[in-house]
């Protein structure tokens, strides 16, 4: 299963492409595209639409994690985080691309154990992981690439959560599985 | 100057294609799609991209006009808000069409002359301007097309407010101008 996970945001975007098989998993590319420099809103959607796309079309993964934060600082930095969350699904969707999401905490916590690891934490487990010889100094290519392991995990594991099944759902559908 | 006008919502989208000349509007075709019987979030994302590419290929529009709200009641509502309005951008971008907002005051106001104008004032305007025969029952077929007609009105009067210019740009751009 090829999984691309990318990080959306308006002035940067990660991106990640792994390779799971069953407990195995090996990175194919990461990758970090600067935002801050485009003229506006719409140059930044449009170059996020294409650039998923050129990655989706030379890769050809079969699923989509997205890092998507649920809560900002207010209801227009939410709309523009949204439109740009859109344009990457959309880039995916129109693939047949089945999209996934994960909350920043629960890929942290997918990855290093901890939901308030720092970035550093996070790509040093990534290194270890994938066997990545070097991470680059810009972290933030690591943020798409911890989303896809952050998939990866969920595959493999059905029990952690993720956006469309939780541990809170699996308690109370599961009562008696729990040892209090 | 074919223009294509858009509502995307989370649970309905509207839209209506017209042709601009000079002063002479026509319209095209106007429709109204229900997503709220889908099962997910995903699903209608999905078909707002599915569905305004296929718009967009059937009728060649050149510019894309969308109803897009600056404000909502929460972070939730407006992220969810967001990524339909950057799943139905996506499709116009892709093609390279270009993408121009209006809050739906000022598509009200451009249309009526009052931005607190009701559904259906605003609908018995668009039927008197582009001598439509008859509005359809539902009349959230009639969002889009307001869209695309207000962008129309700000083609042929560019003192009309927009996304990129408006009418407070113009007056601090030129103080001679106004006639106190």
């Amino acid at each position: 299963m090829r999984i691309i996970g990318i990080d959306p945001g308006t002035n940067k975007m990660g991106y990640g492409v792994i390779d799971s098989k069953g407990n195995s998993v090996k990175m194919i590319v990461m990758g970090y595209i600067d935002l801050s420099k485009l003229p506006d809103h719409y140059a930044k959607l449009a170059h996020i639409f294409e650039r998923v796309t050129a990655i989706v079309t030379e890769y050809q993964p079969e699923e989509m994690a997205l890092e998507a934060p649920f809560y900002g600082e207010n209801v227009q930095s939410m709309l523009k985080l949204g439109r740009a969350q859109g344009v990457a699904m959309a880039a995916g969707l129109a693939r047949g691309i089945d999209v996934f999401e994960y909350a920043p905490r629960k890929i942290k916590l997918a990855i290093t154990g901890s939901g308030s690891a720092s970035k550093e934490q996070v790509a040093s487990m990534l290194k270890s992981i994938m066997n990545i010889k070097e991470m680059p100094k810009n972290l933030d290519a690591s943020d798409g690439l911890a989303a896809a392991l952050c998939h990866h995990f969920r595959i493999t594991n059905p029990l952690m959560s993720s956006s469309k099944s939780s541990w809170n759902d699996f308690i109370s559908k599961n009562p008696g599985k729990i040892i209090k």
